[in-house]
């Protein structure tokens, strides 16, 4: 994988549905279902075809965790809108933290700045140009969390491997049950509210110690 | 309204739900249901409290159709998300029109920049900053739309009057049923594909004429 798309995926965390892990496997079928994630028989995510009538989680427009990350070309931008299965948006709205099974989608689309009557700012145009999966499974993955990228293609991708920066990332950073409900304005007041917010995360928002005065 | 408002409301048209127009102002009811354009009887709109469930449009950020409008300040910036109700957003990839009765909401919410570990582009934080909604109702509305502002506060709103701005920018720049379809990348292909372009939209986007060669 790049570093490009271990930034995307550390920038949006991605999840999934409802299904008893055990029966994933023999539960894969060739065409994915809704608010399910769907596995072929070597383990592949099979990409969600309907994500885009799931829950929108927020979107943002050229993230980067990187200080000296290289700039696109002027008018060139991208685009990163999350979405959560329907089921998996309510448990996480009751609970502050996502089923196991869940399957959180990443989709990239260009940016463009000029185009009909718009002049400045960005709207999203085009194809999208990635997609990324990030899926709860408790039984199947180390630590409760695989990443799935290159899905954009529409064929069944592999888990990528757990050395990835993305997994370290999301341990590290993530607000809440390992995904980056700091991204996401509706869930993080949830995240709060249930008492789910990771310690990592609690740490990082705490506010500076004060400088002890100086001896007078 | 101010100009703000008109630009926002031209920038991601907004529409709504499936009632018969006849039946909507004896159906309001205080609280909003999905998928439903609900009136009171003032015939102001009650802003619906599920929009965050809908089908997202698309989403844009710092968008303007003015050369000239004011830059905001570094690291301040808008973006906005457009929503649909489930059974219009089936309508309109069925037909590529919006049903009567159709509601869009456009939400506004804050973006920044530095925040957690983030260091470049912008990502979405905050309550929403504003929502705007564009409703259908060929029986209520001249020309078949109202546009509606100030749903943020959770209160009615009155119809913006017809003179405002946003509406003759629709009628003139709108790609499909007087909504800014340009924009969402996910039903543009669905008007072209149901020829409903507009021939306003068809015109702008038509190559220009090749210069003719000079005479030799």
């Amino acid at each position: 994988m790049t570093m490009k798309l271990s930034i995307l995926l550390g920038a949006a965390g991605v999840v999934g549905a409802v299904l008893l892990s055990g029966a994933v496997a023999t539960m894969a079928q060739p065409a994915a279902l809704s608010d399910t994630a769907q596995f072929d028989a070597q383990g592949r995510l099979i990409p969600p075809t309907d994500y885009r009538d799931w829950v929108f989680l927020s979107s943002g427009i050229d993230m980067s965790y990187s200080e000296g990350a290289a700039v696109a070309p002027a008018d060139t931008h991208t685009f990163d809108n999350v979405f959560a299965p329907r089921a998996a948006y309510a448990a996480f709205k009751r609970d502050g933290k996502w089923p196991n099974g869940t399957v959180l989608i990443l989709e990239n689309r260009g940016g463009v700045s000029k185009g009909s009557i718009n002049k400045r700012g960005a709207f999203q145009s085009g194809l999208p140009t990635g997609m990324e999966a990030h899926v709860k499974d408790e039984a199947r993955f180390k630590g409760g969390w695989g990443f799935f990228g290159g899905l954009a293609s529409g064929k069944p991708a592999p888990m990528i491997p757990y050395a990835a920066t993305c997994y370290a990332c999301h341990q590290q950073h993530a607000a809440a049950d390992t995904t980056f409900v700091q991204f996401y304005p509706i869930l993080l007041p949830v995240a709060t509210e249930r008492g789910t917010l990771s310690a990592a995360y609690l740490a990082e928002i705490k506010p500076e110690p004060a400088t002890p005065a100086p001896h007078p």
